[in-house]
């Protein structure tokens, strides 16, 4: 990979930087356009993540960050955990956001009631401005977010750097989720849920789940960084289904912020679908820049780094826009692998160190990577449940003359693609799947707002708070 | 060094955990006691940091963050870059730590006036509590002191991995310094300075500096991790000024915190005393527990993030506790240091690559080490200067027969204090280096709650906000 940037690339990635800065210099009026200034930083993000990367390549790869791309015939080395450049250019950028979203109300507090004289009120003086006009709660959500992205990758890089065991990776997102739950405890605190309409006769129309709530916000912010970091280890794969995951939620968030007509009054969650907005568009800036670089044949990896960030990301925001059951529809393909895993991940079923498909060197095709039971024989339950799903054609088996399971493919939803549709190359395998990934979650925005409507009474809860 | 802990060394620092847990589940009760709190999770910081050193210690060497100790006859490589163990853990205990000093609004908020039926009022739906009681703005400035101590880990790291050239280095503590401003511009604002006696004809007693407030605390947050960062080289030289300016700190909180009297009124800034005690106190664990590994003869080294780490904790407890003049006074060696530093980093004077003492192998004593102007000759009025400074003795020069200086020892008070007292052996200098340190520190506190009171009318500025 040549470290610098074509003449073409830095022109164009210069203009982009350029125009975006002038967008965003053009924001400061009226009530400040916040949506327009998030898209512009997005346009700044991609242009930066991009040349840093382009930039930083021999210096990660002199650093020791580098890896063998195994499904390549030469095996050519590059750089990895190019995934933290790109976050740390999202967390700069989301950081320098902040004042955009509050620009209202930072000119409301500033210029009071015209109250901008010399005259020291008590008031005044105690909290430098008019604070009861601020929305201080929404600051200290957006803040709370930021630190569990950033607390992600400072534990996401120290797995890169140390290759941590794989049951302490699992916490990683735990200790990540901390900041959000409890800023949220602190500061939010809703713990109730709308209740289906079938079960209202016995729960009522809300309830209340206390430390369960923060249980189940938990789960979804270790859930969401794991699930991704193990639908992984083909170029691209973890950017692209980052990239359509991410596409998803904003396609959603329209469509609660897009007014249905000039004269309807907005939604009442508008606000935290702008709030997810802000935080999803400047990632899709980020991702696309990685991805241009991680698409098959891929320059650099992204590194586990990247998996944390991205899937913590969409636990912050379904989270903290209270509409987790929505992304967890937009989750299926990686609830269906992670499911399908349970049985290795679990050690119920001898798991080798790499699950990733085999290359085959003499075709050039990635075939199902095979797990080895000849040493550790599988246990005779065990065993009858393998051989069912081999019959079921949801697993490929070899058996020895007595009957028994020697072999099978490892179980990720990746083999499984090449079990059914046989050996293929590595960018049509990530198109498959991707292939997926979208039909998955646009069957899932489906579900969630045509369907929904006969479980709860209204497709949106009008107080818009306790949707999740 | 052993990976392992000792049955002795195990059984104290699990002895301390327990302790400082049950001490921790007593807090719970009245007005809770987040002071007390806050002083068992530093007990829990020094155990689990003195434990993770030690655990983590060839995890680091194998993953090639190691380093040579030039100043030992054998120069053994051991552990580098130890500081992020110690930053990592405390950014955990100070996240965990949020709710503590908010306890007694969290208890006000959850029962409310004794509102905790099940009619859901407007106004706690749309905010999930009575938001009106609960001090908002201070936890944004807790989150954002936060934010900018992760972001100086994740950028020092970046440092430590890639060995970022200095001009570049000087940025990452400005880069890291932007949620914190960004959260004081949107939440807090003040950005006028109690003006001096003297001078309060002309500006009245309080004058509104605007953006130069902002110039000057971005200047303190780039200056203290910095200023740590040059004073370096020597076994236990960074951890150790570091907890004596964090001892200091504590001991100028303290002297605002406990009362004078019981009966007397509480200072109008103990609030954000208490701040930056709850900052420093667990600050004040890690580092100890780094120093026991850290001292000569270091069995780890620190690294360029943990120096970044610690000036920005002073840095954030400064500014946001506004006292950065009072800070300013207790970095006096770092001052002198930097100033007494400037030919050399500013390239008037050439700067070699190191400009750590010379180890003599032959005494086992430390020698100034010096910079060679034979390649590239003085100009003749910086010759002129460097020929007063030695003249002084506050330079080691060597002229050659034509009587130009072709060496002189490198500019560091690291340097200059073996220049003056000769050579020594590493953990002497050390040791007179925090003598000074400590000494000017106290000057220092004398001078501010003294001398303060001729230049300003009261020791302690009566609205307390504006004093910085």
């Amino acid at each position: 990979m040549s470290s610098s940037l074509s003449r073409t690339e830095t022109l164009s990635l210069f203009s982009l930087f350029a125009a975006c800065v002038g967008i965003i210099a053009n924001t400061f009026h009226g009530d400040g356009e916040p949506l327009i200034a998030s898209i512009a930083f997005s346009g700044i993000a991609f242009a930066s993540t991009y040349a840093l990367i382009r930039w930083l390549g021999d210096v990660f790869i002199r650093a020791g960050l580098k890896g063998k791309d195994m499904s390549k015939r030469n095996a050519p080395i590059i750089p990895e955990t190019m995934g933290a450049v790109c976050a740390v250019v999202y967390l700069l950028i989301i950081i320098v956001f902040i004042p955009f979203p509050f620009y209202k109300d930072i000119v409301v507090a500033t210029s009071g009631g015209g109250n901008r004289d010399f005259i020291v009120k008590a008031e005044q003086v105690e909290t430098g401005r008019f604070l009861h006009r601020f929305p201080h709660s929404k600051l200290a959500s957006y803040l709370s977010a930021i630190l569990s992205l950033q607390s992600v990758v400072i534990l996401g890089l120290g797995d890169d750097l140390f290759d941590i065991r794989w049951r302490h990776k699992l916490l990683i997102p735990a200790f990540a989720s901390i900041p959000m739950l409890i800023v949220y405890f602190v500061d939010f605190g809703v713990t109730q849920i709308v209740v289906p309409k079938l079960l209202r006769p016995y729960f009522g129309e809300l309830l209340n789940l206390g430390w369960l709530y923060y249980a189940y916000m938990a789960s979804i912010g270790i859930f969401c960084p794991n699930s991704i970091n193990i639908l992984a280890g083909i170029n691209g794969l973890e950017v692209s289904q980052s990239i359509i995951i991410a596409l998803l939620l904003i396609l959603n968030d329209l469509l609660y912020v897009l007014p249905i007509s000039p004269s309807a009054p907005p939604h009442p969650a508008t606000d935290s679908h702008f709030f997810s907005l802000y935080l999803l568009l400047p990632f899709l800036g980020t991702s696309l820049a990685l991805w241009t670089q991680n698409w098959y044949p891929a320059k650099v990896f992204v590194g586990d780094t990247y998996c944390y960030f991205a899937g913590m990301v969409f636990a912050v925001v379904g989270i903290q826009g209270h509409f987790s059951k929505t992304l967890l529809l937009l989750l299926i393909p990686q609830i269906a692998n992670f499911l399908y895993s349970a049985p290795q991940l679990f050690h119920v079923v001898p798991c080798p160190r790499h699950r990733l498909p085999r290359f085959n060197g003499r075709t050039g095709l990635l075939e199902p990577s095979m797990a080895d039971f000849t040493q550790k024989p599988l246990r005779p339950p065990v065993e009858l449940v393998v051989k069912v799903l081999g019959n079921l054609r949801l697993l490929k088996t070899e058996e020895d003359e007595e009957g028994r399971v020697v072999r099978s493919s490892n179980f990720t939803i990746i083999n499984l693609w090449l079990v059914w549709f046989g050996p293929m190359r590595e960018d049509r395998l990530a198109t498959g799947l991707l292939g997926m990934q979208i039909a998955c979650g646009l069957l899932g925005l489906w579900v969630r707002h045509s369907l929904a409507l006969l479980v709860f009474t209204a497709d949106n809860w009008s107080l818009g708070i306790s949707r999740s």
